[in-house]
């Protein structure tokens, strides 16, 4: 994994430019990502291109040898152009432009903009994109950030009927499709269908699910018209872009088609203060941020980028956004970049070299203080850099081969948008819900994915999906073709792809793989429990219940009889959604009837190994020590101890084991 | 009682309208409820009539035996109509229009609206008016359902001021009337007179009141003037229309005038969640419903039907609008079904036939299931139709004359919106103090009516007024008729009916009945409790504080002599909200006092009695005993027995008093 | 101290005026406060003057020996004037006009309205100018009320950019000191900035602070304007404003300036109930409001007033305007009357006279009831006019000399401003703290006053300095000057003038006085406490930590050794918030120290003394005893005793060490 940093010159006086790139190479830096907010520093006025000081720049940056990542700068068009192209400006769901006066005030489905982006990326791709200091680009930045997915629009209605009529052909078609009979919603016309916003109630879900596939297609468009433009102009370079925290406005796998390597911006501290996380969690984990916030991030979008993942920005101190900006606890900022090379990334960029003294960031960390003094994360990120430096370099590692057992976690992002269109249940929040299997899984300590719904499920020991609203055809290929044990959640094939109840009720074409039919379905208060037995014991459920009719007899039911998880061969579903302690049981006895050994890791503790290492990261505010289920009995330690410091990394190999393996770039 | 079934032949192919309709007669349904939102079917474009589906779907019903009750299709114009005439639509409090794309997307003071309506209203009817298997006629749906019947359009602010220059003639008048004098607000003319929205703080309290009571005129002006259309081309045929749970925008009695019978939607359980209940109960009856949610809109609509009541929609399953949707517990549908025959209804609609598996109401079970299997509502309405049936048809029922001891709780809508308007107290909820006397009050197992501030109280053995504000001089007739105990709330008389303060203080035109002023008042935190002394027991209230002078003594008081409760004769006047064991303390005493003999019932079981059968409910999660004060000893059952499963129901006539009666069709 | 009253003879049939001004007089009362709301009765059409019915309320007043103090009737333009001219209604931050329909509803940059305003001010003020009763005048009436400080017009819009263009002279300038490069806000012209609302996500922060800076100066510039209007016309009068409690839309010190008397309203339980108190302190002083809420803001205002305040209006029993309205303990309203007089008003008027049985306040108490009766706040107005003008004529009272150590807590409205535009931390509340720090401060027993930063601190035995972001050179000024212990709160010199990080990072100019630097900052959850050693003693601190480097040694300190305090020569520095305790044992160490003898009174009670007599006030709902710290052993008591029941006042006299002091007519 290369080392990078994220770097604004033109915030500086370019006086401090080449000691600043001189500082980064010297702690091992060797990628710097610059220029995705410098639009009106390169174009201060319409066609007046001022290259001089980005040229300058680039140069001092590549002659300290330091290899670039360009962002486009397109999350910023400057005033003189809103002020040109009023039509720019996105509008929220209240019926209003959104102004400028911060960022990403551009609406996806504005052909102006589109025309701007194209001209401005393509301007800067021409200019750089031979240089072989300019390893790669990133597109735009934080597609979505400030809830900028979904435009209301006059150009976005506009749009959104021109993609409704290339979806469906004939407004009869949509008519069917929605349902649209009911409430006398029948359209005559693809011109009558409006956005769904300002409507007296809800309205149809069906409708609403369109406008999100639409809000996320024209994201795709957006960004693949980007990446052409890049292409063209900077053959053979990796295109990136830096996803975001539990945010599912968009489908990434769908983005991340035209990109080359998923990026992501890691701020676990922020996250953790404005993450569905409870209070007690986000007392004990105030500054560590929670166990698997990164960890699920990067099992996500490594699958979303193919298995080429980055982090672009890496929190280095505390943050401005959150409620509440704790400081890292020493050591967390070395552990992050540890953590995110176990997880598979071949690059961590710590967000942002030097802290800003103004403007809305002023009270984000950098790795270096506004006074030009290091600040606290630099030393962490130094000794990160000098240990993977030397972790790279050892030629005898090996500690695992690819045929370890591994767990898949189906994670499918129209099941959110279909939940959060249609929760039917105040409690039910799907990605909380994903987040909390995915918690659980990661107390066997394998190795996860986390897959998008119709991938091969073929080499996991264990697929979880905690639910998939719509069970698409190739879902039910892969599912076909999965060997291993299958545990589906309730709501698991609830709907059709319009967002119906499917022919012959849920789950839909998962009744070729259970009989059972979900007779009807409740949603329960949070503070209400179903309780039942399984396996012995008292296990509890909650938040939903599917009634479910089947020739199955539940292994796991509620005094009353009515089932709480269903068995066939090699598929599960639970009927409700199981607490953590009812999850860990199930997944403990399946690996377990496999023959698949699993840790019971304690709470703050978390392991991931990669090709060439196993990892321990201990999250919590106390000492603890790695069990030998964790690192094996005859391991050596290339980092750490069996006994982990809070905050403390251990890294091992297992030398009984080991066969020579050459040392790998990790790129 | 008939049973019914609100039923949408044009969601379905109509290849399955014959069966359906062959098995809804099958389990005894009489009466299906069609067409309330058909416009769009019926009128796909402006003028171009399609009648043939509608009345191939008229025929096909009747022709089963079924007799129907049309409902106008007015709650959703189509797209068209919007698209025509955009002065439709309603505005909201924040000054937009609201959008097409969900219901009831009118303002009610749309001149076009009204012509539109008259001529699809006018159309309907004609067409079958004269048809003998059409037996009554429902006018809209669910009158300012997602709060629309207040509407800030230019259109509302016309009428507005067209009806304020009725009310007062002259503006001076006005000015007098709301005190415009204060902070300067004089108006010179009518046409002066705005909307009271988007002001900067609070608008003048009589101004929204006005508006208010403009805003529940216009629906009754709509609704009779699509009773009038009705009447004119379906002469004999009954009028009914669906109100709402715990709605009070509208006057209700005032609405109720122009039909024939009140209905209303009965969801007990989606209340449950949504409503005005503690966190204990919302778990404690998460699959009953409150005990008393039924009860108390019964005893409400049925005093605005004048006698007159109907379920047109009875919910059958889970629903899928409130925040958490459980299923009923196994019997509540039959149990519910009972209770409204006990409560007097005449009909009962289960809504709807089918569940849709598209649309917004997807998730809202029917009696059948999407795939035309009967859902687990199906049998239990059939069951409670068998036994309603049976019940019918016993010669020699008889269980109470029409002398038995009632009570009346004086309901207010003008005091609902004051409270709104000038809550003063956050604490201040008047629908929920109403509902939590009618709850104690079902303590004596005695029938209550809620009636209407100036309906005449003599036929009651006690008369419970949780509060009026503004005392009407035929309300003053009605306590001066009075003979029974009458016990008023705070706040009792402390509004003129500009919504000032009377002449003399609160309780203004109560001093003829008690001699007291209130010489202030205070409103008290949730958590903050007044303590006193009530016939040698502790007892508390809270919420707020009426100061009293008068020449009578308390008969419960504070330590500091303050008098929390006063009588004169049969008056009786709480100074705060008294808890519910203080009022019932209250209620046990007069009663005994006046020979009347109570139950003192249990917390989730209820007593109704109609004119043939004593009834109980257990709306408790556990099974509850009947005592000797509910049912007489030597009572027979017809149903259940004095042991009550949970959602069991219990029927007895009392055979030793017996009178052979004869069996009267419950219509 | 003298009395007065607020009185609405527009609002009553003018035969009541005689008898009103005689009862005025028969208690006392000596100062009338009218005319504030009275435009649209003064002017009922445009340029149509009504003077008869304002001359006879004066003359009648007047007549009756009562002085007069004319409130301009700005706050209320008529509707006739709001028709006439729609660009006077100021904008939400909703991009909306906000409508006519009760108060306040003028934008301070309409051009249209200053030329409006300065034609009835003058009016008035010539009309009544030379009138010997009328002694004083109010400009308008609450600046600010309901959110009116900020106003998002395009009149606003246009005033912003002059007045930025006046500050900054060139657009670079303005770019460089908001850091406009950051995220590509750079702007070509003036004309070219926007109001920072309806932005994507937050808007620059400097933007926001001139924007808030803006709108001060707008009211600033508007009193002014008001002021010179009433100077020229009414030579020799005093000129008041009544400020309002926990408000800081605008800065209080500046728009002072030019008016001669502070004045404020105070309204204890009205604040309380929506104040930042704790839910046990809202239920604990329920009917006496919080102990330091009318002390704070008489300590901060008399500091506007240059000396000289005034309470405009007091609240005379229950309010109508906060969550809940209780009623005070009985003996409030004249424990409040004796506190003002302590803290130095020279004028205190109850609001209002009569009760108003009509509009938006008919249920806030006056003196009188809307019968005509004698309100409850009526005795206690009397008692305590009674008592204050025997307390004035007596002779020979003297307590204390002017040279009893004082505390001064400095308060910076630009500090709140920068707190609310960017607080970095959800638990941070600027107001609050600064109002814990008066509280704890109290205890001590010592006079505080309340200054603006860059005020002389000489005369102080403490300076408290909860927070000041920014230091300016007049604040550095008086640092230097100052010889008492200084105590700065944390986040203290964290910003420069632009709202940037200073140069060499906080404290900025801070450095001066201690050598630190704060290297990061944490925000904390409310719920996370970090606890150190102070003194051999636990103590705690929370919401905030400044990691501080540092020569010196902490003088409190984590167990980690992170420094909570620090110390050098007389200054002293918080990294943290301390909680009470840790504050209390500062402040005591402090003084104790130099040699100041301090109370430590209990929770409820307060002790104040002006130049004449000492004053306890008992704002505990039970009985509590002064001890010998609080009043001399040998003192006399003037009024009550050594032991005071709930509401109790006493005043005494140190008879031992008393001068002969003439007694001074308090004006």
């Amino acid at each position: 994994m290369r080392i990078g940093v994220c770097y604004y010159p033109e915030h500086w006086d370019r006086r401090l430019w080449n000691d600043d790139a001189r500082r980064m190479a010297d702690i091992g830096i060797e990628v710097v990502r610059i220029g995705e907010f410098a639009w009106s520093k390169i174009e201060p006025s319409a066609g007046a291109y001022e290259w001089g000081w980005f040229d300058d720049a680039v140069k001092t940056l590549t002659d300290a040898g330091l290899e670039l990542i360009i962002g486009t700068p397109t999350a910023t068009p400057p005033k003189w152009l809103i002020d040109k192209y009023p039509d720019v400006l996105p509008w929220d769901r209240e019926g209003r432009p959104r102004s400028f006066g911060s960022r990403r005030h551009y609406c996806f489905s504005s052909p102006t903009y589109l025309e701007e982006s194209k001209r401005i990326v393509t301007a800067i791709a021409q200019r750089y994109g031979a240089h072989d200091g300019v390893i790669g680009w990133q597109t735009d930045n934080e597609y979505g950030c400030h809830d900028t997915v979904r435009s209301y629009s006059p150009m976005a209605r506009t749009a959104f009927r021109r993609w409704l009529k290339a979806r469906y052909g004939d407004i009869d078609s949509l008519n069917a499709a929605w349902g649209a009979v009911f409430w006398s919603q029948i359209y005559d016309a693809f011109d009558a269908v409006d956005l769904p916003n300002l409507t007296v109630t809800e309205p149809n879900p069906s409708h609403v699910l369109d406008f999100y596939r639409f809000s996320s297609h024209q994201v795709a468009a957006y960004n693949k018209m980007q990446a052409a433009c890049i292409r063209a102009a900077a053959p053979g370079r990796d295109i990136y872009h830096n996803f975001m925290g539990f945010f599912t406005d968009f489908d990434h796998f769908d983005v991340a088609k035209d990109i080359d390597v998923a990026g992501w911006d890691s701020y676990p501290l922020g996250f953790l203060d404005i993450g569905p996380f409870t209070d007690k969690n986000k007392l004990r984990f105030l500054r560590q941020g929670h166990p698997d916030f990164a960890g699920f991030h990067h099992d996500l979008y490594r699958s979303c980028g193919n298995g080429r993942l980055a982090v672009l920005e890496q929190q280095p101190g505390p943050v401005n956004w959150a409620n509440h900006n704790p400081a890292p606890l020493p050591g967390m900022v070395r552990l992050w970049t540890h953590e995110a090379l176990a997880h598979g990334a071949e690059l961590l960029c710590y967000f942002r070299w030097r802290q800003a003294p103004f403007a809305q960031e002023q009270m984000h960390a950098g790795l270096m203080r506004p006074d030009n003094a290091p600040a606290v994360g630099h030393a962490e990120a130094s000794a990160a850099v000098s240990e993977i430096t030397k972790l790279a370099k050892a030629d005898s590692i090996s500690v695992e081969n690819n045929n370890a057992p591994r767990i898949a976690i189906v994670f499918s992002y129209e099941t959110q948008w279909m939940s959060e269109i249609q929760p039917q249940g105040g409690a039910w929040d799907y990605l909380r819900i994903a987040f909390e299997w995915y918690s659980v899984a990661r107390r066997s300590g394998l190795n996860i994915d986390i897959v998008r719904p119709g991938m091969s499920l073929n080499s996991y020991a264990l697929v979880l999906i905690p639910s998939v609203f719509h069970i698409s055809p190739d879902m039910v290929a892969a599912l076909n073709d999965a060997t291993a044990p299958v545990v589906f959640g309730p709501r698991s094939g609830s709907k059709a792809e319009t967002m119906t109840i499917p022919d012959g009720l849920a789950p839909g074409p998962l009744r070729a793989f259970l009989p059972v039919t979900v007779s009807h379905s409740e949603s329960l208060p949070a503070r209400h429990v179903e309780r039942g037995e399984f396996d012995g014991e008292t296990v509890h459920g909650g938040v939903w219940l599917d009634h479910i009719e089947s020739t199955l007899s539940p292994v796991a039911r509620r005094d009353d009889g009515a089932g709480l998880l269903f068995r066939d061969q090699q598929f599960w579903l639970f009927s409700t959604c199981p607490d953590d302690h009812f999850l860990w049981l199930l997944i403990k006895k399946i690996l377990s009837d496999c023959g698949v050994s699993t840790s019971d890791l304690p709470d703050g503790l978390r392991i991931r190994t990669n090709d060439r290492c196993g990892y321990a990261f201990n999250y919590e505010n106390a000492e603890t020590t790695l069990s030998p289920t964790c690192a094996p009995t005859g391991a050596t330690f290339q980092l750490g101890a069996t006994v982990l410091a809070p905050a403390g990394v251990a890294c091992w190999t297992d030398t009984e084991n080991s066969q020579t393996k050459p040392a790998r770039k990790t790129k």
